[in-house]
């Protein structure tokens, strides 16, 4: 399929884009960034120096996905989303990078925001507008300022229901497909409902 | 007047744009969509696809109106607004669009962020950085993750203070321009005041 | 060292761009602005009509400066920040410009949205993410939607600990640096804690 970008994007030598993604208007791809297949890359998006991304994420328009972070194969960062790589940022002076993860088909709400050094687990979802300032578990919805563990979702992003336990896990089906999901007690139990 | 787009605008073919509306700097207009008259299309701003908007609306910097978003006639939407169409976002997979409904007149504040499947009613307001997350009556002023229904507001943007109570309505006086505006009963009792 | 201008940004005439600052892609400086010394300006940032900006300073990327902000030397104003200058606005009408200032070395964290009419003291810091709708004192660290003061910081970003009473101050040492900074006991009692 080859590399689709947009003449107005600025995608810098020394960078890599798989097979099958697109690079959309005004979009900014540092070197050393690694862009896996079939992505999209929207308006006005940021990738900055050694990100890594993996394969069929989308990255929403506007959104800034800075050097220290790394995102896997289906994630979904919605428009506006905005990382950070420092805790502490001054305008003068050192600093230390830190590093932020999202685990496979995880999800992003538009404009939350994402603290660094924290890791979004794998089908994990964070809604829209959220400032997340610790690691999400997987299948967890979080959300608000901060962000709180609210719920359980499937990876079809159907809200996922306890139905009983089993051992050291809770055994959640999903209300949507239908699908199981076991959560460990140790996650479950973290969970603030509403 | 003709409409002015800037030379390093996109907006594509299939598009309408009326008279006397200007496109800014890196604004993206899709195929599609309907700008009305007189409107002002902000630095970076982002319209999609079938996206309508009404005559002497202001769209902020960097906001972004997706697909499913219906804005009528004199509304603002601040900079860095997003407004979403998917309850529950996956990168792949299907997906249901769910559409929302700006108002006349209603003003969004900066950076906030809308849920979608919402009605922002006649005249309301947002305040800057909130989550909505439900419909706003017309009037109201709400604000704050989740957003709340904090007051009522003109349509001149001063506070409007209950002076009597007419059957069904409670009638309210602008503190700035004097107009009178009534508030059903029913809408008035949400108010979450301070 | 010269200024250095992206050739896809765009700088109006009637700017001025101080020695050695670096204006990256898509942003915009519009005429009248003064950008100091040594700055930074990210991709898509935006740098309002008749704003001031001192040396030193960083701009994130998407970053929004509108008319009326005035920002002093070493402040960090980080990725997707954005000033508003109307209290209430609607999209026709008269408006009234409300002043925004920003103070020495004072930090601003990602997303942030910043109400007019307030002053950000010097050397503070506003957490990622967060609505500042009130003044913050000089070392101040807030966050939240309302933003509350937390903490109080030192220049060098770490965390300011009460070591003793000083007639009218508390003396306070860095965690970090071990520097000493006096704070006011009127500004120390505002701390809202955990």
């Amino acid at each position: 399929m080859g590399v689709f970008i947009h003449e107005t994007a600025t995608v810098e030598k020394g960078s890599v884009i798989g097979d099958g993604t697109k690079i959309w208007h005004y979009a900014h791809v540092r070197k050393g960034a690694v862009v896996g297949k079939n992505c999209n890359v929207g308006h006005c998006a940021y990738i900055g120096t050694g990100v890594k991304i993996g394969d069929r994420v989308k990255i929403g328009n506007k959104a800034s996905v800075f050097q220290g972070i790394e995102i896997e194969n289906e994630a979904f960062i919605g428009p506006h989303v905005v990382f950070t790589n420092d805790n502490r940022p001054r305008s003068v002076g050192d600093w230390k990078l830190i590093k932020t993860y999202v685990k496979k088909g995880a999800s992003i709400g538009s404009n939350s925001t994402i603290l660094c050094g924290i890791t979004l687990g794998e089908n994990c979802m964070v809604g829209a507008g959220s400032v997340v300032t610790d690691d999400v578990p997987e299948h967890g919805l979080v959300y608000g300022n901060p962000a709180r563990l609210m719920e359980f979702v499937c990876s079809c992003g159907g809200t996922l229901k306890a139905v009983r336990k089993a051992g050291n896990a809770v055994v959640m089906v999903c209300s949507e497909c239908k699908k199981t999901v076991k959560i460990p007690n140790s996650v479950f139990d973290k969970l603030e409902g509403v």
